[in-house]
């Protein structure tokens, strides 16, 4: 069988509807016996010598003159999982009904294709080297070609943080701005026990006094539970003096998380900005921390190996990577979940 | 007691000498009885109650006014690293012989102290908020504060990277570069069962090709083993359009870890740049790869979160984390291994 180029689109007649879409899954059937088959589809066909030529090219040929709109990258990805087993089609008007923007392909559960409705992923493909807008990401997953053209799978989702440590705190805390932390010389005790606020001061000498960090105390301050000499100016002006406006997004996003009753931690032994507790009784029944965040502008680009390494971190530590999104403008902050999937 | 400061050391007369120095390690004796203690000694001996006042502060007043030039995360390693059974004394002329500039403490083996010849560590303190220049690390361990007091501790040390594989590759190869990479049609079989380049294409189709990435194909034609239209100049310049001024320093590091006898591997999964095998047999007898490898500039200046992640990383996947670091100019590179220490 011979197929001709037709603008993006491999143009297949004789008994093309039969042999590829209806019995497995590939192309979008046109009037008669025609199919309508994408480059990468094509190609896949080739590879797998079900399909004998493009405009007379072979396979090597017409992969060599496939270059540029990341056409290998798709082709590679779209090869592996039909290795895995499953059908998959463009993300594409005519070959489903509502193609998503940013998605470039579309798989279907396995056992399924392109006549049933369900779709088990749309799914965005991308080289290492490209970057890929945090906006982009959330309705879509993700498949990473490397250099050595390994795939990594991500799953990404937008989701609703809620906790449930909610303890009252005494209002009449007095602390001092020392360097880049506050003192509280005579804390009350469930500040830290409860509320896990702050880390007492003197290890195995304990001295009674607590100390918090810098986004700890600002926003103990904008609550009207602590006062600080300078109040929360000071504490925000020392911040940006240490970290420089990247404390603002910090302060923002350790805001959100604690009005969603959540306890944000420092996350640096992951190399992350916090890790978080949803359900604190004591801090002497503290369970797993179940989130790491990384707190990131919403214009963020991602660099694929960053991405790479903060979700195997995570991975490892039994913990889900959060991208926590700040609107700089507005304040405002969404969050990102992204996770390895093995399809 | 009472100590005064003067300049940047708090003198002690009366017994200071047999009870700070010689029973606890603390200062550095002068004529007589008198000691002389660092500002953070004397603030470790004021928290536990063995000294009262410096120029009658206590304390919580001495600690207020000692901000700046780092001193309140050095006073948190020394009591840190105190209460894990260490004597510690600054890195300074007067306590030690031999101070070594960029660092801060001298940390002495468990059982011994400043009267002994031994040292366990030299350790640089940092704030998480400050960086590191790589060109200071290597010879000193690291300790980091975080913003929550909590430390972590690093070894660095400079590594003398060498492996043994090294098979004999076939000369007369030759391939094609395909958007950014090389495609090999008739690949000679040993060049990946044996040396591990390249990647072949088709999976559980195999088609005998296989896929080189741009370094490892820049790196065979500048060893004249491939052959490939346009030749090294061609593949360096797809390498430079696809990852910028990134790939020249990539390829510098494959080739010295190549000449080294190491494969190096894409480490995309881990985040990093390379993950390495010392010793490949055969691609069906791998081992476990050793290093995983970022590859920096050698002015770089690491924040210490990012360090914690790749370090993290890495001694969670049971590898170690190796910064390759290269002089643009003279295309050098040399290794840095950074991991984690539990004093």
């Amino acid at each position: 069988m011979d197929g001709r180029l037709r603008d993006d689109e491999v143009l297949v007649g004789g008994d093309a509807r039969q042999r590829y879409y209806d019995s497995r899954g590939y192309g979008r059937p046109l009037d008669g016996n025609e199919v309508a088959l994408s480059r990468v589809e094509a190609a896949h066909l080739m590879l797998r010598g079900d399909l004998d030529s493009i405009d007379g090219k072979g396979f090597r040929e017409f992969l060599r003159d496939s270059t540029g709109d990341g056409f290998a990258a798709r082709f590679l990805v779209y090869a592996d999982l039909r290795e895995r087993g499953f059908y998959l089609s463009p993300d594409r008007s005519g070959w489903v009904y509502d193609p998503l923007p940013g998605s470039d392909l579309v798989v279907y559960p396995r056992g399924s294709g392109p006549w049933d409705d369900e779709v088990q992923y749309r799914l965005r493909v991308v080289s290492e080297r490209e970057t890929i807008p945090a906006a982009h990401l959330g309705d879509v997953a993700l498949a990473v070609v490397d250099e050595e053209s390994e795939i990594t799978y991500f799953e990404t989702d937008r989701l609703d943080v809620r906790g449930t440590t909610n303890h009252d705190v005494p209002s009449d805390i007095t602390g001092s701005l020392v360097a880049d932390r506050v003192l509280l010389w005579d804390a009350p005790d469930e500040l830290h026990r409860r509320s896990f606020y702050g880390q007492p001061i003197g290890g195995r000498e304990p001295t009674g006094a607590l100390q918090l960090s810098l986004v700890e105390a600002a926003h103990l301050v904008a609550d009207e539970k602590l006062a600080v000499e300078g109040g929360y100016e000071e504490i925000v002006a020392r911040g940006r003096e240490v970290e420089g406006e990247r404390f603002d997004r910090r302060l923002a996003v350790y805001r959100a998380l604690r009005e969603r009753n959540v306890v944000p931690k420092t996350g640096f032994k992951f190399g992350a900005d916090f890790r978080t507790y949803a359900d604190v009784e004591s801090v002497e029944n503290l369970g797993h921390s179940e989130f790491l965040v990384r707190v990131l502008r919403d214009d963020h680009e991602f660099v694929p190996r960053d991405l790479a390494l903060d979700v195997r971190l995570a991975h490892g530590v039994r913990k889900r990577m959060v991208f926590a999104l700040v609107d700089d403008t507005k304040r405002t902050t969404t969050f990102l979940s992204v996770t390895r999937l093995t399809p």
